[in-house]
């Protein structure tokens, strides 16, 4: 089957991009002694974190136990939550993980830590903790090492809690300052930090620049987007997820109307510096998806000196490839132009 | 068991408000003798479609063919596909649909009508067609009662498509004087025109006004939400839908982290003069999400004097409901602050 075979709208990635991507990203982090632990929230595909652990990451990110509970179920083993969990309901579904694979989560509170605490008692298991501290995100992360550090402490307290050190995205001269400064002052209290892990594909390439960093987390790499490639973390021939669309009406000879809108592109915009418009037209890079309905994709063709045809299918490269993979229950793989599979995105929709 | 112990994020419904919103909706067409077509995009639920046409609907609305698929399933007839369907694989699934439910659909050129005519050869039962001409939205839709004439020739010649008459959306001063203009014209063609459909929950309550309209399509108006409220169509206490999220970091004073993201808000925005930020926090309406990551929402307190406590539960109105649905594998639903149930939405994620 050829990809034009494909009904419309479908997301299609390129196996052989997506190989080159996991490949040069293992090598990277090879080379700078970093461990790779990459993100599965851009792909949701078990096969394709097997993949990755084959090729030598230590283990993989999440960001939802929901999602979690997939890679576990999928053989997948030491898994770490990016993100706060909290309460009861969730420290409950984090035991049952724990029992079942090697669990780590970031914590910025105590009551996050209370929570994988809780969690670690009823699974009998012992569950490592990353602190999460603030570099520029202006999200979630402790602002001061000396909150840092004392929730170290308190992490290296009760039974079933092991600290293993320090997170945060994104990576830059703040992450720097607070490892350095995390590294004297646990050292003066007797902890040691064993993970410093750093996240962000767009800043990837330069991460064995940041002095303490041990451990990688990335998840963009393996499809990139319209976002890496303007952050120069990409060209556009690594990109390896395009959504193909249809012209489904050219009401005025500028304007034509596609069938993927937000539902499957989502409302992202990027940094006006970054790309105008929803995505960008690969046939077309003049043109703009200057509007997304849920099922509509306005395109303004009046800058653009060839236009699309009625009927036309249209290569789109998402502005932020992620939240591709979270609209779709299936993305079609493709090789050398042809379909070779179509699999389900097993992770998709795992808000909780 | 209560909303509270619901695990976050969720989106609930409060299906008082939802009869009573169904009822009012039912009653204003039956009052001013239109007819209702809801549009099930908002809700994706058979029961809540079952229960529009029990109300009175004349049929539904769908905005995609995966989505009629879902409806003809659960035994929904008389269905609306309000959008083009282009090429081949479309026809076949239209004639599919076209075997067990009585279809119509709306075309804007030769190539949506060579569509539907090709499924209606293929499945051997005739289907509607309805000619969908421009009034302000700027997306799909004839622009002159010349071309809507044209096709409505056309649509009337081929054995196997019957020519029902126009749609539109939004409805205004443009749509009155198109309709009108079309009347006067289509009667000197001997062709009639049986129905005339206008759309959005935002302008429905004055859709009587417009003159020759026979026939309201609107799928908002079962849950409302922050735009449908800004519109004056709805106040906060007719909103049925509501995501619960609970603050997950609290890194400063001024700052609150929850845990629905664009993932179960989605990105889209309101009109500056509408609101600001991704949602309405109804407990804390001086407050501000003013920026989601796919799970993070970033609350600013800076304006709220009361400020929520790590942990807390929150109640979120969302800019746009519709997206809402799509977002969700299921909706728990509530009576007088109970939780009754949770159902699947069926028709969540059919992008094609």
């Amino acid at each position: 089957m050829q990809i034009a075979d494909l009904e419309t709208p479908v997301p299609v990635i390129d196996l052989d991009r997506v190989d080159r991507n996991l490949e040069a990203m293992q090598d990277y982090c090879d080379r700078h002694g970093l461990r790779l632990r990459p993100h599965i929230k851009t792909h949701k595909l078990p096969h394709l974190a097997r993949r990755q652990v084959e090729l030598g990451a230590v283990g993989i990110t999440c960001q939802k136990l929901g999602e979690a509970e997939v890679m576990a179920d999928a053989g997948l083993d030491d898994i770490l939550i990016s993100y706060p969990l909290i309460g009861p309901a969730k420290a409950l579904r984090l035991a049952g993980l724990a029992r079942r694979a090697r669990m780590s989560v970031a914590v910025d509170s105590g009551m996050a830590l209370d929570t994988a605490a809780a969690a670690a008692a009823a699974s009998g298991a012992e569950i490592g903790v990353l602190v999460e501290f603030e570099s520029g995100a202006n999200r979630v992360g402790v602002g001061t090492v000396a909150e840092a550090l004392d929730l170290a402490r308190r992490a290296a307290a009760p039974p079933g809690l092991r600290f293993d050190g320090l997170m945060t995205y994104p990576l830059g001269a703040a992450a720097a300052g607070f490892i350095a400064e995390s590294h004297a002052a646990f050292a003066l209290a007797g902890i040691e930090i064993r993970t410093v892990s750093g996240g962000g594909t767009p800043t990837a390439w330069t991460a064995h620049e940041t002095l303490g960093l041990t451990e990688l987390r990335v998840g963009t790499y393996v499809y990139h987007d319209r976002a890496t490639v303007a952050a120069g973390a990409a060209a556009l021939d690594d990109c390896a997820l395009q959504l193909i669309a249809t012209v489904v009406s050219r009401p005025t000879p500028d304007r034509a109307v596609i069938d993927a809108g937000s539902k499957s592109l989502s409302s992202d915009l990027l940094a006006p510096e970054a790309g105008r418009g929803y995505g960008l037209l690969l046939d077309y890079p003049d043109a703009v998806i200057v509007r997304l309905n849920e099922e509509h994709g306005t395109v303004d063709l009046s800058g653009s000196a060839r236009k699309p045809a009625l009927g036309e299918r249209l290569r789109i490269l998402p502005n932020h490839v992620c939240v591709v993979s979270n609209l779709h229950d299936a993305v079609a793989t493709a090789r050398n132009g042809r379909v070779v599979g179509a699999v389900p995105i097993a992770a998709r929709g795992r808000t909780t």
